[in-house]
């Protein structure tokens, strides 16, 4: 099938804050050529917190992108192309909770915009939780509340 | 906290053949600005095509994003922003599998990507498959093949 798609040419167009923006020319078996967006990202990877009592740590903040408040499991950037997502997920964990873990476990992989973006999420289990020090980056404003599985 | 984030300007920087990239300007309640990307997306939908011994279709093709071959249930975009996602589906289950369903229930709704863009994937079971005729869009090579759920 490599045989089938080819990419021939890929072209930054643009340079945002976290992504870059590329045009890729493909070429396929058929003679015929497609332009096709392509979204470079880092990577990012998340965590599902879970209490001794079994209550899940969940995230409530402002969303731009669907302009409204979302409740998530905190997560966040990889630092650089290169960070573990165990080492990011830790870090997300403490930062945006306030709680550490030397519990944590990975869960799975996600890749849910193939079509465009190669953004790969890590997701890991964090149990063991122990209280220490929310630390939010400076434009960073996040609600945090347990919540149970049914709810 | 709608208050503590507000977006003070959007400009369109690109535009790509399926995404429209935008630079967000951000003003925060402590003073501060920053830029966020915003990419735009029509929105997709996938099915989970189920075969009446249990087995489910499942299509590998070519994406460029990771430079690989991936195995996925069958997705599509949206033909425009107001489709119904159950339109979708159906269309892209008989165009990738060569199956119809009179059977397509919702599943649930994805949004993975909710911190620089805002697609949303709905997610459709189609049960009762009836064999009907694949038909690709001009460049899309795709194999199709049933799976088990322990495979």
């Amino acid at each position: 099938m490599g045989e089938q798609v080819k990419r021939i040419a890929r072209e930054l167009m643009y340079e945002g804050a976290i992504l870059k923006v590329y045009k890729d020319t493909m070429k396929f078996e058929n003679g015929n050529e497609e332009k096709w967006d392509y979204i470079y990202h880092h990577g990012a990877a998340a965590v599902v917190p879970v209490l001794d009592d079994g209550r899940i740590l969940m995230v409530t903040q402002y969303r731009e992108t669907v302009e409204r408040e979302t409740l998530e499991i905190p997560a966040g950037k990889l630092d650089s192309a290169g960070e573990e997502g165990l080492l990011c997920a830790t870090r997300e964990l403490e930062e945006e909770t306030g709680y550490k873990s030397d519990d944590i476990e990975w869960l799975l992989t996600m890749r849910t915009t193939l079509g465009f973006c190669n953004e790969k999420i890590e997701i890991y289990v964090a149990k063991n939780l122990k209280l220490s020090k929310q630390h939010l980056d400076e434009n960073e404003y996040v609600d945090i509340k347990p919540y149970t599985i049914s709810e």
